[in-house]
């Protein structure tokens, strides 16, 4: 479902797509028109920040193809997961990382939300800190959704909001940060893997997912607050970090961009 | 070198030593002073936090003799490190964690700065981010030092401030807590273990340590613009946490209280 946004700030183009009949789109197709839109953005000498996930992963894909085709040379990228690297070796992309390439022309992955003002909640592919070190380090970070992603606060898809965590003692930290955000109705879990033993991340921590009922306010000040419990790695919450978002719905692509 | 503080966020209580005729103390014996004088406040029941460094050490080995002797009973520890969780094994002193007992009665730790304030720097022995947890749970925290320990503001000892980080990508890390704190002159180095590799914590990251020139300004908006960086997993400032201070120094004890 597709949320109405105000749109304050962030300019928005819209887009039809050639689609003559129209046809229903799977999420996954919606998820591939928008990653190619964002691989347009990518220029031969790029330094490239490759993105972790579903949606991204189409990206990934297609900046190989444009490779193998000559379309694009001498492209550097940086993975965000080791996930990434793998796919990136297999199709040829060479890739380097942030000690020696601390500025990224582009990043391109997706989101799990967007909210109205481009912030975003990362981490359902569970590689949120490395993801937010690249995708600090650019110049230029396209995220890339389908309209399902978009909500109307941080928190509001149901779905939650990841806290990377070391996994000493992990319930006292799943337990502050559930009395950190009690008036909004806050209920904690270990994020578990397809065996049930907790998931752990790339840098050997675990992920508690936080989710809410209502909004948590002032996203700075939540974020600082998250960030002071020891125990706490990083956060999902990607705020003033996009600085474009193309969204892919039924009805066409619509290119948000910073204001 | 003992520094003059200004004392005035703290009340000071001194206690002459009984050393007739007067004697010179090794730094070792001044610790180990300033850690029995603090296992006067441990009552028979509490659950205790157990620091972790040379000073700290002295302190678990003597509630470990009170125990042995029947003075003490019905402790429960919770140890800041591996290295004290093998101490206080050894010494038949009954352990717990965070996640069984969330809350502490009291914990004794070391530090290797005190300022004016009784704000800390702590880490050297490589436990700051066990200890921050264990010691952010305690009803009363007691920091344990000898006299060479006290600062005019955190930083001014020309040790180390210690971040851990996470491994991936340590140097980007550093440079930007390099360049956080250009302002101080800041100098950054990967603390080595004495094999000449990367220490490693007890939560498998590393330890960046900051070397400042000058004095880095407000500590709070300091702590949260370090905690800020991806890839910074806690750092070293115990800022508000020490309700005591035990100082022992040539001229005797003085316990300095969180006003």
């Amino acid at each position: 479902m597709a949320v109405a946004w105000s749109g304050k700030a962030s300019s928005m183009e819209a887009l039809s797509l050639s689609l003559s009949p129209p046809v229903i789109l799977t999420q996954d197709e919606l998820k591939k028109i928008a990653a190619y839109k964002a691989v347009e953005f990518v220029k031969s000498g790029m330094v490239l920040g490759l993105g972790t996930g579903s949606t991204a992963k189409h990206a990934v894909d297609r900046i190989g193809e444009l490779l193998r085709q000559g379309k694009l040379n001498n492209i550097i990228g940086i993975p965000t997961s080791k996930k990434t690297q793998e796919q990136a070796i297999s199709l040829g992309i060479p890739l380097s990382d942030l000690d020696s390439h601390p500025t990224i022309d582009l990043a391109i992955d997706g989101a799990d939300e967007v909210d109205p003002h481009l912030n975003l909640v990362k981490g359902r592919g569970g590689s949120l800190l490395r993801e937010k070190m690249v995708e600090g380090a650019c110049k230029k970070f396209v995220c890339i959704v389908d309209e399902s992603k978009l909500v109307k606060y941080l928190g509001g898809s149901g779905f939650a909001l990841p806290v990377e965590v070391v996994p000493f003692c992990w319930k006292f930290t799943a337990d502050k940060l559930k009395n950190l955000f009690r008036d909004s109705g806050c209920v904690v879990k270990l994020r578990n893997d397809c065996k049930g033993q907790p998931f752990v991340t790339d840098n050997g921590n675990y992920i508690v997912e936080l989710y809410l009922k209502k909004e948590i306010g002032g996203l700075q000040v939540a974020s600082d607050a998250i960030l002071r419990i020891a125990g706490v790695v990083e956060h999902g919450m990607f705020l003033d970090m996009a600085t474009t978002v193309i969204v892919a719905g039924e009805l066409g692509i619509t290119i948000n961009k910073k204001q």
